[in-house]
This record gives C-alpha cells, structure tokens and sequence, in this order.
C-alpha cells in the first residue's frame, strides 16, 4: 500500500489507471478511521471489478468547519488509519497537505466553491451555515484528483450522501455514488470518529440519540394513522433531554428523496437529529 | 463527424476515448461560430496528439445570461455550425438541451453551482452579476462530461479565461487550459457572435473599442513615465462617445495575472472594455 501526499502526484496516478483500464473504488474520509469506514471500504473492494483499485482519502478539510467548531482537536492518526487500510487491501491512501489543497499566493488565493443550494439549506446545512459548501468543494476537488468510476459514502451523514448525490448529478461527474448503511455499536450508537470525545458516562447518554430514533419507529409502526411531527418533535425532544448532558439541535422528519419537511410522519418518512451531548455534538437518522 | 445531443452518450464517448489512450481537445462555445472560433478549433487540432479527438460543444447556456439579456435572440445556425467545423476537422460537435443540461423534477430541480469569488468581482463580473457564476458552472460541467485534456478558450473574454484557469487550479480538473490570441477583422474588430446585431453603421462605429485599445497602447508607449489611470480613463471614455451610438460601460486597467486594477498604467498592464454600440454589447482587452 502506497501513502500519497501530493495531488499531482494522485492525479497522474489516477489518470494511468484509467488509461490501464482499472475501476478505482475510493473513500473519501478524515481519518480516524473506525469500522463504519471500513465497511465502505470493503464495500469499494467489492464493487470494483478484479484488477481495480481502492483509494482512501484521510483529509481534515479545514473549510467545512465552522471557527467556533473543533477543526484543530479533530482527532487524527495517520499511522493507525495506514495500518487498517493496509489490513483492509486498500491500495493508496491519499493524504494531502492543507497547503497542496488551498494554494496560497499574491492574487491567487484559492476562490473557486461548489455549492448545492437546495437540499443544503435545512437541518446541518442550518446548524452549520458553512459546512456543506466546504463539503461539495472538496468532495469536487477530490473526484477531480482521484478520477474514481465510484465513491462510498456512509448513511450517517446522510443530508450529505444526498447533496453529493445532487452534485454529482448536476455537475456531470463522471462517476457513481454508492451509500453504504450506518454502522452501529451493538448498542445501537452510530459509529462516529467525534465518539472518542465522549469521556466517562457521556458514552451511555449517547445512546438518547438511537433511542429517540426507536421511539419514533415504534410509534410510527403502532398505527396506520399520520402523526403530526410538531408532536413527536416535543415528544423526542423531551426523552433526550432526560439525558442530564444532552441538548437538542434539531429533530427532523422529512422526505427521503427530496429532504423536504413533511408535517406528517408516516412509515417511509425519514428522520435526522443532531444532539450535543456536553460539547460533542452528534448526528443520527432512519428510515421509519 | 457526429453530431452527439445526449450527455449521457457524450460522457459514454469521452471516457471510451480516455480508456483508448486517445487524447482529447476541447472547444466550448455558444455557436454561431466564426473564424475566432475556428482559430480555436485549429490550435485544439495541432495540440492533440496523432489519433487526437477534437470536440466542439455548441450551447447557449441560459444560466449566464440575466433576464434582461439577449439569451432568447442570440444567434443560433446548427446546421451551419456543423458544415463549418466538419471542414475544419472537428470529430464531435456536442449540442445538448437545456432540460439535459439544467435537469428539473420533483424536489430535484438542479441546484449545484461553481462560483469563483476573487477574478469574478470586477469589470464584467460587476456588470454582469451572474454571468460568471453560469460560465464556470456550465464549464465545470462541459469539462466532466466531455473529460478532455485540454480546453481552449478566447482571449477575447480575457476575464472569463482567468476564471477558468483559477477553476481548473482551484477544483484541480485533469486538465490544461489553453488560451488563444483575440481574432480580429483587417480593421482591428474583435470577431464577436454579437456582431452580427451591427445593423448599418453601427458596425463603423463598433470600431472604437479597437481605437481606444490603439490609442492607450500609444500613450503608454510614448513615455517610461506610469500614466494615472483615471486620466486615461476619461480620456478614453471621451474618445469613445464620440460614436454617437456608442456609451462606454467600463474601460479598466489592471495587473494580467490577479486582474486587479492598478492606479498607475504602465507596459505590461492590461486594459478591458466594455461598450454598448446602440443595445448591442461589445468587450476587447490587450496587453499595453
């Protein structure tokens, strides 16, 4: 397995396997990898044919941060992420430089963003204003660097795995988009790298996050009748902040194809909430 | 030479020429096409390799043009575009429609743009608020699906091919941008589409652009002194609303590489144009 810094160097690389022929399965992540990563990875492995390549990308991209969010104590460690990728076959890792990915210069800062301005705009595209378009200017500049036929993304981002779905469609990336289920704790909690943060019991009031999620599939499954959501809303709302370190962001419930709000909640609805527990916060969602 | 009306089966194409080691040249433009266009299509030509494709796109990309503009009389000729760039050696003329370029439905209409921030501000950015946003977005995409090696643009549109080249830069696209010099008539017009609205005299009167362009080139020349551009500024406006039915709408001065304008103009500075002739719209630009 092969540690690439340089995006020149990803580009030729990425461009002589297309020319050879080889399907290129990559996994764009920021590192920290835990076993949520690994099963897109085994997923890319899968999905290119024999003789393709898995690249993985281990990036903290600064620009989806927000200043007051934990861009610098994000959790990072190259040598155990190459260690699991070199156990999961992947082929290359590519880890650029902040430097190498946002040029600097008299006059030419980079300027260029990518930006979806429709499914973006509720849940973490309001929580947190700048995010997305972060998100879809790397997640551009990383297809345009690798070249990949496809690209797994994790279901626990999953307002994300539909923008970069929209993007990829709107903007004509020549390449698939594959969206790989959430990975669970046999507790139910959400595999995240942002758990590492949740020290002594903070890690058992995680779980509110999986439970309201299972509050709302079973009371939508009990009856064949809609619910209003302004009611499961108090309602979730009220189980998680009986968790003592939990404050709600918000709790969603909203078509799955077009992240529309629906104000009836039905079997097939999906839901999405992002809970702080003390100062980490967390995401999470289901079909119900 | 093939005509191609789906994206689909253009991205088909391009990456089949990819996988063929076959390099590809790209010429975007809005047809109507004239001998600018085909000095374009030449250099594309002498830059593939032996077995080189070259493609032509013919749109008029509706996102860069505000309401007010001439999107719906911009002149269109298909079939003449095609007899042009058949003799000119062109493999593929890629012409799509509106509804595969700009997909609606449901909760899908597109919704994902490219916007440059810095390059774009001034001059036609400025007089043309969302003109910048539409080309680069149209690029981006033209660019995914043809997946050339190389695209060539006007200088003409010497704003919009800096945009371009910090977008290649800036979102990394595995491809080079090459620019060719402005192609003029004998008497020093800039060929332009649009200069085919120059009914009567207008098309006399047209020429000022090139005077005023001569005429700063001459002053710049006849001294080592910096000139102060504001002076030049109203000398030159001056000049040109002498055609009656001219009115300027910027003349700037600026440094050829950040596009910044500079206070002193000097040999090596760089000079743009805007003028309307009657409702016409005319640019040019040159080195001083």
């Amino acid at each position: 397995m092969q540690i690439v810094r340089s995006v020149s160097a990803m580009q030729r690389l990425g461009r002589a396997w297309q020319r050879a022929g080889a399907s290129v399965g990559f996994v764009p992540t920021m590192g920290c990898l835990h076993a949520g990563h690994l099963s897109l990875v085994r997923r890319a492995r899968q999905l290119v044919a024999r003789g393709g390549k898995v690249v993985v990308s281990v990036y903290v991209n600064p620009t989806q941060f927000a200043p007051t969010e934990d861009f610098s104590r994000y959790p990072r460690d190259l040598a155990r992420d190459a260690q699991l990728c070199r156990e999961a076959g992947v082929d290359v890792i590519f880890a650029p430089h902040d430097s190498q990915m946002y040029p600097r210069g008299k006059g030419a800062d980079f300027s260029t963003f990518v930006a979806e301005e429709s499914l973006s705009r509720g849940m973490e595209g309001k929580s947190r204003p700048t995010h997305f378009r972060g998100v879809t200017t790397v997640v551009a500049k990383l297809f345009n660097i690798v070249q990949p036929e496809l690209a797994v993304f994790g279901a626990k981002d999953y307002q994300q795995a539909a923008l970069i779905k929209r993007m990829v469609r709107d903007l004509n990336f020549p390449l698939k988009i594959v969206v790989v289920p959430i990975f669970r704790e046999a507790d139910g909690l959400a595999l995240s790298s942002r758990n590492q943060y949740l020290a002594g019991d903070l890690r058992a009031q995680a779980l509110v996050l999986w439970r309201a999620l299972q509050k709302a599939q079973a009371a939508v499954h009990k009856t064949a009748r809609p619910l209003p959501a302004a009611r499961l809303k108090s309602e979730l709302k009220r189980l998680i902040e009986c968790a003592p370190a939990a404050r709600l962001d918000y709790v969603e419930f909203f078509d799955p194809a077009t992240l529309a709000p629906v104000p009836k909640v039905t079997r097939g609805t999906h839901m999405a909430l992002a809970v702080f527990i003390g100062q980490t916060r967390l995401i999470d969602n289901a079909r119900l």
